[in-house]
């Protein structure tokens, strides 16, 4: 909720880049939109809860499933991708929610969140959350456990993102808004089948070397190598392993837009690297953080008491 | 050409990585493939050219443009997504040629090659050469103006790539093969309307600030800082600007694969940061590294002389 005495300004989506609001025109190149021929207040200005994730097809059926558990009008089948103009990434509008592709890995959501917060506050979107809902690889938790994130961690488990600027590298915080996240975990204890556990989340670069798999096309280090990492892993806190987690607090935080990112695990990375589940047993998994998270928009919007 | 005595193996394609031999299956997870359920050297054996780029879209053009210009029986237009199983990248097989997408930034590049390249292991490809085919941005060039690259470099110019390993950062090298950039050069000589050079390439891990664009959601340097950083870039022989070059030729380079980056620039980067062409122009200029690959394809083959 917002601090009492918060003026309109604060609560407005924030860019933190001067020369924006001297441009005639912002193309927002990757999600095929533009503030030339597209009315952004219109389209986006109701947006309160953002959601994004890697594939584009769960973002879809993401899309489908709060359509129906908001239960609103029109063909849930029938939703447009609003960026339909390319193919980087694709995004649905569904009442006050967004949800949006990202691609996988650091800089590929980070093209997607530089132009979706533009988006948001050319849109004049107030009192906005977002959430991250993914997949990971789970360090010590039973597969299929939804981890919400405590702090999104670095490969030496620090809690920061390194940026780089102009050739120079900065660090940002990733610190993740403690109120939604302990407000995830009481609508996880409301459900069935949602096993959830707070803990820190390890974001790398790659899939293979840098999450110490045995399996890549290189691999230099032994079994008992990659034990020892994942065991400093899990005495530093990290609970998962995935791939987008700093930047996206990162860059939430610095635009003063709540965050959370909720993602479940496929594997028990201490038993193995390939991910040998079931077909339908990995979709029941990923529709694990859709579920929660539909739950918390529906207890914010009063659907649920 | 391979080397006078050159045996059998050392033109294969080479993991390195001692696990994969002993492992009963291999899920190449993020390709929707298996050794188990894939006959992969029946499928993939006679692969002699692997092209890769970002866009799904633009790969599937690809496939279907060296379709019609390898004179293949069969409708271009019937190809199959040999990767449907999957939305992470798709695949199109075409003769000896492979066309597969990689998406956005080095994270998500090096989870397709770990996999493409153990494809290609398991398949036992001999003399392969893969090209990257992407967009760009330009350094002092003219739009459109395609980059053969020389060097991959970093943001501090360096021709390295820095690889987290199990927590440690290891430095591997970008040098890319000599041969099969100038043949590319000799290529561009022979065709009409295909501005060709050969200089180094930059690779970041973002589109905005990493590349000192002024008009991200944030930005904390002025339009001087910007030209500055673009200037001294130019001074290090970068002529361009992308996100994948730099673990793309690491990675060939050390499983001993011939690999070339071949990027059309869509601006001058000193003339601006967003992307202001029309549609067809842009759609034309990214047709420009795929008529250059597929002349170097067809010569190798024995179509033209």
């Amino acid at each position: 909720a917002a601090a009492f005495g918060a003026t309109f300004e604060e609560n407005q989506v924030q860019v933190k880049n001067p020369n924006l609001e001297t441009m005639e025109e912002d193309i927002l190149y990757h999600l095929s939109l533009s503030t030339k021929t597209h009315n952004l207040p219109e389209m986006f200005g109701d947006i309160k809860f953002v959601c994004v994730g890697g594939s584009a097809n769960r973002m879809k059926a993401f899309a489908q499933f709060i359509h129906k558990e908001l239960e609103l009008s029109g063909n849930p089948e029938e939703i447009t991708d609003i960026c339909e103009g390319t193919d980087r990434y694709c995004m649905y509008k569904v009442g006050p929610v967004l949800s949006i592709s990202h691609g996988m890995g650091v800089p590929s959501i980070s093209i997607m969140l530089h132009e979706l917060i533009k988006l948001l506050h050319h849109a004049q979107c107030q009192d906005v959350v977002l959430f991250r809902l993914g997949t990971s690889g789970g360090v010590g938790l039973a597969p299929g456990t939804v981890v919400v994130t405590e702090k999104a961690v670095d490969y030496s488990f620090q809690p920061q993102f390194e940026q780089v600027v102009l050739g120079k590298v900065i660090t940002r915080s990733t610190e993740l808004d403690e109120e939604v996240a302990s407000e995830l975990l009481q609508c996880s204890s409301e459900l069935q089948n949602i096993p959830t556990v707070i803990g820190n989340t390890m974001c790398t670069h790659d899939f293979y070397e840098g999450q110490g798999r045995l399996d890549g096309a290189l691999c230099s280090f032994s079994h008992e190598d990659k034990l020892e990492y994942l065991r400093k892993a899990y005495d530093a806190g990290v609970r998962n392993i995935e791939m987008e987690s700093t930047v996206f607090a990162a860059m939430c935080r610095v635009c003063g837009l709540k965050a959370a990112v909720v993602c479940v695990t496929l594997l028990n990375r201490f038993e193995g690297d390939q991910i040998k589940s079931p077909h339908d047993v990995l979709v029941e998994y990923q529709q694990r953080p859709q579920i929660l998270v539909s739950h918390f928009i529906k207890k914010r919007l009063g659907y649920v008491v």
